[in-house]
This record gives structure tokens, C-alpha cells and sequence, in this order.
């Protein structure tokens, strides 16, 4: 049974296990330093469909379906489905779920969304309302950019500070007993809001919320950065990553020698031309279901936390020159011991 | 603790009570038939601010203080707040609660937003992880029509089947003790999807994940419609009631002398050119929020259900030809006996 231990923290006590995990991505990720990582790639933008929205659809389909597989259980043994993403209304996950027939739980969380999602998953299965509960997220760099910026054939120019929208979708089922990994403790996030407005600059949008969240984290359990193998945040870029290093040291947290972050892990960002990073849901969620959960299966890291961040921001506030809202999820994941 | 009985029901043993409940509503919700019920209304759309968007969040941001208030609650005593609504990514939300200081989880259930949020609320407090938990949501007529329709400057026609998105907002907090009303199940939806693609035709859409929804928790409480007092949808409508009550008749379920929809009480639909009736997140949540909370409290209601439907495409999911799958999420509520 969940317990809240300080302010904002959640320690799960039955420490549920991840049994199946799947990281899929599109071309520029298998071209990148994790390709080794996926479980699958796609060369074509559209994996076969009419829509670049229905290829995002089917790569959350596909996702949930590997990591089902892994785990070796059917979509009639899963009690909850905690999913999002960065489309108007979650349509890719809505879509991309919809034949399931898994009790579906929409979660927005922006950029964040795959660590809400698997926070809530692992909460669900600590509580004992469901024996086994999954968690999935996608994005898509077309549909994003359409969405959000400009039509793709417009070729529009991208500032310094940008991030590039992965297309990606990561998935992963916890449940009570099998596999080496479990979800130790969970803390949601609070809205920060340090009045930035640049669309393209949403790493400075999202640092404040990673420190806030990171902050309570290690106030609540009373620990420090180097207890930990590695902290990962979710897509704060270049830019946002050296704030976040900054913001913490004022709170006398030095993270330096733990901080990875996923949106600089996905791509080179030397050769790749993706100016600051990757950035989407699909980031966060196929770096942890890819390379994270296979580093720790390797022994290569025993105890991590990831603190994926979201700008909350749409076209429509930014057309109205609103600043734009961050927040930052995260779990705290280790080898059971 | 929460314990699943039968396939998709939560039990909630500890009856997490209801500790404050507001409703806002516009000028068109104010000259409907649940006038009295709502703790404010506004004249204005704009609310005084700037843009509709701005007002909407504004319904949430006054919705929540009210609920507070009634609860004698701060901001700084709840632990998490669920929340989420139709704009895209949930910016009536997000720029509505960022002063808040709450933990902060987004919710996407289209207009069944508020029985989801709900539900999470209170097993949040059923499993221990809150002492205090709070949901909110909101529609705006203007945002929505803008977003998903027509410029309202344009004054497009409407179908017959079509309904009104209500502006209001409604935010209730869960506690552990005190407050007469409690809630004693929750039950997630699966997504549905008869294959309407009529966007102006929601309440058909949305039909069939009710009838999933409500014949799912009788089967798993092993309870009938007769055992409740009332039975509420979400926004049906008239269209979409008519089929409901059609399809659990095919189920062997006879909901016609226990059903009344929120879309249909919440406005004249003779008198007040609604057409089919009334929808948006925030006509579920202010129906709940005003009228059936204070029909309970004053004894009127003992022992309810409230099975909120949504609709889960976009505009580009419209566009492109898609049909339009449906969720429905329900809260049972009953007097603590």
C-alpha cells in the first residue's frame, strides 16, 4: 500500500516490476547513439499508413503490443492503461489504443508524460487495484511540426535553442512479481512558471519545473544526487540541462556527476542537426523503455530517477503571449534488492 | 484500501467523503433550469479577461478557491489535483491551476474529464496517497466553437443532433472524513468505437461506451439499475440517451425510469435553441459539482451513479476521415450510511 513520505513523494512499498518493455523510433533515431536500443525502426515517416497521425497511432500499437509480448501476457491480462500525448486531444494514443479493450486512463503531461504515466501504472499495481497495469506515449516529428510550427514543406528555419521532436513511442507493463526492475517511489510534480514565452526555448520553460520536482525528491527521501547511478531528465536539452545544473546548485544539489539527459542521449547532436535535442513524449519514453530498463537489466545501473518535464503550452496561448507553464514527473526506479 | 471486485470495478472501503463542491456557469446556464444550483454565474463570456481562453481557466482558477472555501481548506492542504479539459493540451487547466502550488496530474477524458478526475481523487485518498485530493474541469462555449468548429463570427448553422458546449466549470475535493456525501466505487472505461464519424453527432458516439461502462459495474457489483435513486450521463443528449437506454435494453438493463442525462437537465432544450442538449467537460462537472451534490446533501438523493461519457477525436482525426471512438468513466456516490 502507497505511502507519502515528506511533501510530495510516494514510496511504494511492493516495489512493482517492470515485466515487458518496447522502444520503437523512426529514422533519425536509428541513426542516432541508442539504435542499438530499439526494439524496432521505421525508415518510412508514414510506417505504411495514410497519415503521419495513424503512423503515431500504430507506433504506440506496436509498442504496447512488444512489450506485451516480452512480458508475455495478453491485452486481457492488463486492468489500466495509463496513456498520452502531445496531439490536440491524445489522438494518437486514443487511436492507437482503441482496439485493445484495456480500461484506458487518458494522462497529459506534455513532454512528461511517459513518467506520469508509469508513476501511475506502478501506483495502480502498489495499491492492489490492478495485478498488472501499462503505461505508453509516442510522438511524432510530423505531426508535431504541423501541429505546433509550420507544414514540413514550408522548410521552415529553427532557432539554436529548438529541440527536435522525436519520433518515437515507448511502452512498458509493471505488475507485481517477475522481472529485475521495480518502481520504489513516484512524485508528481507541481506547475512552475518563470515567465518564459520563446516556443523555441521550451528547455528554459522546463528546467525550473525538473528542479522543483527534483528538489522535493531528494527532500523527501533525504537522500542525495550521488546515491544515485544516474538522473535523467526527460528533453531539457542543451540549454535547459546547464539551467537545471544551475537552479539546482542554488538549492545546494550539485548533479553534475549523475545528470543524463534523455533529449542529448537520443540524438549526436554534433552530426544530427537537431540544434538542442530531442524533445516529445516519444523522447523520454523510448530512451527509459530502450536504453534505461537495458542498462539496468545489464547491471550497468542499479538505481535511477528519471524526471521527465513538460512545457504546457499550445499554439493558441502562445499566439496569445502567454508565458508557458512547466512541470516535471518522476520515478525512482532501482534492481530489486 | 481499494480492492478490484469483479472485472473492472474499484471498491473504495474507506468511502473517501466529499469535503467541498462548487459549480460555475455562464449566462446561458444561469437562465436554464439548474440556475439555483450554481455558486456563480458570469454575464459576461469574457469574464473580464482578455481572451475566452483566459475566462475559461479563470472558471477553474474560481471553481477550485470556492471548493476550497467550502471545505475550509488552502491550496497548501491538498496534495493532488486532477484536472484536464477540451482546449488543446489542456490549457484551461493548465493556466487555471498554476498558482495553485499543487501537485498537479493531468487528465484526458474528453467531456467524461470530470468523473475520471473524480474517480482519481478519491482513490488517491481511498489508498492512502492523500489526505486531500481535488478535481476540477471546465468548458467554454467560445473556446470550443472556435477550436473545433466555426469562427462564431461566422454564426454557422447547427444539425439537430449537434449539442451545446456549456461554459462552466466544476471542482469538488476529497478528504478523509467529514462531508456527508461519499464515493464508494469507481469504474474505467474501455475505449468504444461503433464507427460514427458524424462530429455533430456526439451523443451517438458516445452511447455506446456509457452502455460498456454502466453494464460493466452491474455485472461486477452485482447490483441493478433499480438499486439507485438515479442514474446520470454525462452528455448524451437527447440522441444519445435514446440510444442507451436502447442498447442496455439489449443487455437486459432497464435504465429508462432511473436515467437522466447532465446534457438535458442542464438546459430548456425546448426553450433555449440547445439543440440536442447540453455537453463540454463542464457540463458533467457543474450538473455534479451544483445540482446532484446539493440534491444529495439536502437528502433528495441517496445513492447515485455518474457514468460521464467523451468523445475522443480532434479535429484532425475528423478531417481525416476517422470515426470517433468514445469513454466512459463512472463514480458511484452515495449518503454514508
Amino acid at each position: 500500500m502507497p505511502q507519502r513520505i515528506g511533501k510530495d513523494t510516494i514510496f511504494l512499498p511492493s516495489r512493482p516490476r517492470v515485466l515487458g518493455h518496447a522502444a520503437l523510433g523512426g529514422k533519425k533515431e536509428a541513426q542516432g547513439p541508442l539504435s542499438a536500443c530499439f526494439d524496432q525502426t521505421f525508415d518510412d515517416t508514414r510506417l505504411g499508413m495514410k497519415t503521419w497521425e495513424q503512423a503515431e497511432s500504430k507506433l504506440q500499437t506496436e509498442a504496447i503490443h512488444l512489450a506485451l509480448d516480452k512480458a508475455a501476457l495478453a491485452p486481457g491480462d492488463v486492468q489500466a492503461i495509463f496513456a498520452g500525448d502531445l496531439l490536440n486531444q491524445c489522438i494518437s494514443s486514443t487511436f492507437g489504443l482503441r482496439e485493445l479493450n484495456i480500461p484506458f486512463i487518458g494522462q497529459y503531461g506534455a513532454c512528461s508524460t511517459m513518467a506520469q504515466s508509469a508513476s501511475m501504472a506502478a501506483l495502480f499495481v502498489d495499491s492492489g487495484v490492478c495485478e498488472t497495469a501499462a503505461a505508453v506515449t509516442s510522438s511524432h516529428f510530423c505531426t508535431a511540426e504541423r501541429q505546433f510550427r509550420l507544414p514540413l514543406e514550408y522548410g521552415g528555419q529553427r532557432t539554436p535553442t529548438a529541440q527536435w521532436t522525436a519520433t518515437a513511442a515507448g511502452a512498458l507493463i509493471f505488475g507485481k512479481s517477475g522481472g529485475e526492475v521495480c518502481a520504489e517511489h513516484v512524485t508528481f510534480g507541481r506547475i512552475t512558471d518563470f515567465g518564459i514565452k520563446d516556443a523555441a526555448n521550451m528547455g528554459a520553460a522546463m528546467a525550473p519545473a525538473a528542479a522543483s520536482t527534483l528538489t522535493a525528491f531528494f527532500s523527501d527521501t533525504q537522500t542525495k544526487p550521488e546515491d544515485y547511478d544516474a538522473i535523467f531528465t526527460g528533453d531539457l536539452g542543451k540549454v535547459g540541462s546547464a539551467l537545471l545544473l544551475q537552479l539546482l546548485e542554488k538549492n545546494g544539489l550539485d548533479l553534475s556527476k549523475r545528470h543524463r539527459d534523455c533529449g542529448l542521449l537520443l540524438y549526436d547532436t554534433e552530426k544530427q542537426d537537431v540544434h538542442a535535442g530531442g524533445s516529445g513524449c516519444g523522447c523520454a519514453a523510448s530512451v527509459l523503455c530502450g536504453h534505461i530498463l537495458q542498462e539496468m537489466e545489464a547491471g550497468r545501473l542499479q538505481n535511477i530517477l528519471l524526471a521527465a518535464t513538460g512545457a504546457l503550452m499550445s499554439t493558441t496561448s502562445s499566439q496569445q503571449s502567454e508565458s508557458i507553464p512547466g512541470i516535471s514527473h518522476l520515478i525512482h526506479l532501482r534492481i530489486r534488492t
